[in-house]
């Protein structure tokens, strides 16, 4: 069980992450690009750490908390990356949201070199983040995934080991599919309300009784209806996500209509300046189309 | 409070009800135009009626539970309908699911003539039906509601009156619109899984705890992996209802994309011979055209 993390990545949910596990006694080597998030780490407890390879080098295991694939790659597989530092059997646990391929070509890498490699994206955004609720998905082998289950404890709720390494990447593009489709089918539900001239605050009540009802449904059709579209989960980081989505369809060969016209819809949302608007804004683009406002 | 109820529609859905009502000592005047139906009914306590109106005049209230618009309307307005019977102040409940515009006009007949009506769709299914558990979504004017809402309360558990005449149509409406996508995305979802070498069972389980939960991922998602396609929800059914939805948007001009795509997915199962299977079966055109089964 390790005591010693190297934690690479503090942004909007790094940071959050290294507040647990420092609240949880872990001793953590924290390392970002942007000193200033760096320094704001420090104030809370950790150990400043000069380079990825550096923060590896002084822990048992490394997290990273990144923005994308090809960083994730460059982090850990560059020039003093986590792999430069990493001791024999120690394990590096990337939680980002990468491509399900990249994974498994950097966590090959990994093995040649004597490591080992989970990929643990979560969801539950900045605010699971904060209060250690994330769903984290899990690939990779399991007598790894054992050793670092307590560390995930200090930060989710509902952890999953669902398979091989690439696993949890690809448990979070469905994951992301489901969510994408599930806040446009609510979008379309209550853009027809309205036009209809019923009162969609009534209808999502009368939904949430029923067939229709989901965690999309009540927090983001709430947010739809109060116009809350301040992040949250950002339309920039959902759209890669089903880029991702569509890179690996392509790849394997599957059918998935719906997370194309998604994809369709993140790029009007981009078109109309939403990039960094809450992803529930989606219904700003059925709206829109439809000429009226919920 | 009524103590008399007509009854016309006898099905897989109408049967159970008018059990339940039967139950909590309601007289039942039951019609279909199906003999056996009525036996059937007259077998567990109900008083056979000769028609619509017959079963109108001998009651308080009428529900009507019917498989499309066009007999709705025949069975309310038509020769020997429920108007010609239903009694001043008398009040007539069509729970069947029907068109938005025709139930709009439907209740207007009903008001010039002196009668109330509402429209009170349900959603469950058979099983809903049977077990008292439906969701019942009301429109109509509010007292009738509350006249009738002791006997929605025998017959499900989640019952909200949503508005004027035609709301609850609307609600189911974009009910099903929701579900459909749903299921669409769990699908797409799930043969993502497969298609990427993961095991779908396992991805639903993790996805289950996060911001993708839904009931139609617990229940639907659980049937597509058990290939339990025994409806339950026929996609005769909700392709219907899909076809309202695409009705009455043309109508009222709101664009519905996903709704459009859903529609071409239930014509495709209708290509397969897939009409009577259940909805959760749109897994199949997206595995068919991904060459893959869960």
């Amino acid at each position: 069980m390790p005591e010693k993390i190297g934690f690479v990545g503090l942004g909007i949910m790094g940071q959050p992450m290294v507040g647990n596990l420092l609240k949880a006694g872990y001793k953590v080597f924290a390392y970002d690009v942007m000193e200033a998030l760096v320094e704001r780490a420090v104030a809370i407890g950790a150990v400043r750490a000069g380079n990825p390879g550096d923060a590896a080098a002084r822990a048992e295991m490394v997290i990273t908390m990144l923005p994308e694939t090809s960083i994730v790659e460059k982090v850990i597989l560059g020039e003093d990356g986590v792999l430069s530092g990493l001791q024999p059997g120690g394990i590096v646990v990337d939680m980002s949201t990468t491509s399900v391929l990249a994974t498994r070509r950097i966590a090959a890498a990994v093995k040649e070199l004597g490591r080992r490699m989970l990929d643990a994206p979560v969801s539950g955004g900045d605010v699971g983040a904060a209060e250690a609720s994330l769903a984290i998905m899990v690939g990779g082998p399991a007598e790894a995934f054992q050793e670092v289950l307590p560390v995930f404890q200090k930060l989710g709720k509902n952890i999953t080991h669902v398979g091989d390494s690439g696993s949890g990447q690809i448990a979070k593009a469905c994951n992301q599919v489901v969510v994408a489709l599930t806040i446009e089918a609510v979008a379309e539900a209550l853009v027809l309300a309205k036009k209809s001239g019923a009162d969609p605050a009534k209808i999502r009540q009368a939904m949430l009784g029923g067939f229709a009802q989901s965690r999309v449904l009540e927090l983001h059709g709430r947010r739809m209806l109060e116009r809350n579209f301040t992040p949250g989960g950002k339309v920039r980081l959902h759209k890669k996500d089903l880029e991702i989505v569509m890179e690996v369809a392509r790849e394997v060969g599957a059918y998935m209509p719906g997370s194309a016209m998604m994809c369709q819809i993140w790029n009007s949302l981009s078109a109309l300046g939403g990039l960094d608007w809450d992803h529930s804004s989606v219904v700003k683009a059925i709206e829109m189309l439809s000429n009226v406002e919920l």
